[in-house]
């Protein structure tokens, strides 16, 4: 199946399956099922066979789902059968919680270069890393041939960080900066930014 | 219109629409039309129109849309007409950088208190902030009666953090823990895990 016949909301919910599944896991457990994923997820268990079968068989009617099984396809699946090389570009708080973050190992990602144009923080140690001059972004990332990147600069600089590092050969980026940025169509955009999910709980209070 | 005949889907969309007119308006701008919001922000705009409709009639066939007007309206729709407090539950990396974030006031809501559980942290400063006991949460929160609330705790507290902050009167929870958590229904909800975008993102790549 060609990967663009699958929509992009049930990919969208395919690390929520993942993320459920490594947690039973690692709590010793080995079968579940669509209703017991659904209820874990507030997703309805039609919908979870749904989405699973678009990728083949996974489980079979009344046994439920082999835990060790499903994770690895869903693995597989995602491309998270290797860990992906990562850099993070900006250095501020936002930057700096990212670099520091233990939970994106486990999960397929490694930081390995974080950098800002900022000549008091380039050179600087965060954690393991020191801080790269951005100057130098372009020409790493390719040495390296890094695809994904987390972008924490300000809003500002968003779109110009885009550009470079789309010329760089990165295909995945995820964008901290709470503004919309645009690249190529093969490359692939996802936007973190707390306010708006705040303002769309607001909208519930009273 | 009662709040729950809008789809929560169309309400996590008003957000995107305000973020847009507010930096039109911050670069001067005063008439915008569904067709540009739409190709700012990668959604149709028939689907904007359909959005908005909704709510009211906020442009005329032809002159677009009123930017000062739609932003008002959009305010007073997410009840952002004046500004939320607000709490940190988890006073590590990722707490220190929301607490830190200059970005929450503009678009409605201010962190008033942040609270740990670790002797070493409480009593620290961050920013202006004083890191208070995790112990004293509930009732300095019904106090102040803050209703909205971020968690930056392990996954190991986040559903016993939830369960106090719900005690205490919270009604809208940001949950940065890579985990579920439950909720009563009169309680929002919303998750911000970047390691679900990393893998949504690396199913795209080669």
């Amino acid at each position: 199946m060609k990967k663009t016949d699958i929509p992009d909301i049930v990919i969208g919910r395919l690390p929520l399956y993942l993320r459920a599944l490594q947690r039973m896991s690692q709590e010793g457990r080995q079968v579940t099922s669509s209703q017991e994923l659904g209820e874990l997820l507030g997703i309805s268990a039609a919908q979870i066979r749904k989405d699973l079968s678009q990728f083949g068989e996974f489980g079979k009617q009344g046994t439920g789902y082999n835990i060790e099984y499903l994770l690895e396809q869903l693995l597989k699946i995602l491309n998270l059968d290797h860990i992906w090389d990562m850099v993070i570009v900006g250095a501020g708080d936002v930057g700096h919680a990212l670099a520091r973050y233990q939970g994106f190992r486990n999960r397929g990602f490694q930081v390995t270069m974080i950098f800002d144009n900022d000549p008091d923080k380039i050179g600087k140690k965060i954690g393991n890393f020191t801080v790269l001059d951005v100057a130098e972004m372009v020409e790493r990332i390719r040495e390296a041939e890094v695809r994904v990147a987390m972008v924490a600069t300000p809003a500002s600089h968003a779109q110009e960080v885009t550009d470079k590092l789309v010329e760089a050969g990165v295909k995945a980026i995820l964008n901290y900066a709470p503004i919309r940025v645009t690249a190529p169509p093969d490359v692939q955009l996802q936007y973190i930014d707390p306010a708006t999910h705040l303002q769309r709980m607001s909208y519930y209070l009273k």
